[in-house]
């Protein structure tokens, strides 16, 4: 089973778009750049979860295990022009790859 | 200025989580329609708006206001393992395209 995990910042406690907005720019980013799989992922229905992580620093790590496993994944810096500062780091996408593979940078993340 | 736009249904009340992700769906979806307009947005920042229409027959309509005016989108019908019965539609991404386009079909709408 392929999937991929969006992972947002629960500290920032963004607003109810701008939230879904993030997840859909790490969701599309990440997709992206998983070559042959993303269409095996799509045609299986895009399983999609959505989790939250404490902080910035949480998130870079959760980035760098991604480069690690060699799972595509994509780290949203936000443009900061309406509600975080500029460069905010707010959502990361994490595959789609192997629910396997996936749940070994994830899998200890709550849902949002 | 190019944008794209993903109405969300209020009436269902969805959870966050299952929110953002069919916001994420959406926007994927429609975004791999676009075309070469797809990277000139991702290019320019990928801007991304999520707002919210009242209901089922409201979605439709606008998906066939897209059809007509040969904008890319894509709706998004819930496999219903969870949240909603199976069948549901959920959530509409229209474009990448021009602000002015996108516009003509979301631009009386509300963000969520």
């Amino acid at each position: 089973m392929l999937k991929q995990v969006i992972v947002v910042r629960e500290d920032l406690d963004l607003p109810l778009g701008k939230l879904a907005s993030q997840v859909a720019h790490a969701s599309l980013e990440a997709a992206l750049q998983a070559g042959e799989t993303r269409d095996e992922w799509r045609d299986a229905g895009a399983k999609k979860i959505v989790v939250r992580c404490g902080d910035n620093t949480t998130l870079r790590e959760l980035k760098d295990r991604c480069v690690e496993l060699g799972i595509p994944c994509y780290l949203v810096r936000d443009a900061g022009h309406t509600v975080v500062e500029p460069g905010t780091l707010t959502a990361l996408g994490v595959g789609p790859g192997s629910e396997n593979r996936v749940d070994r940078v994830t899998g200890g993340l709550e849902p949002v």
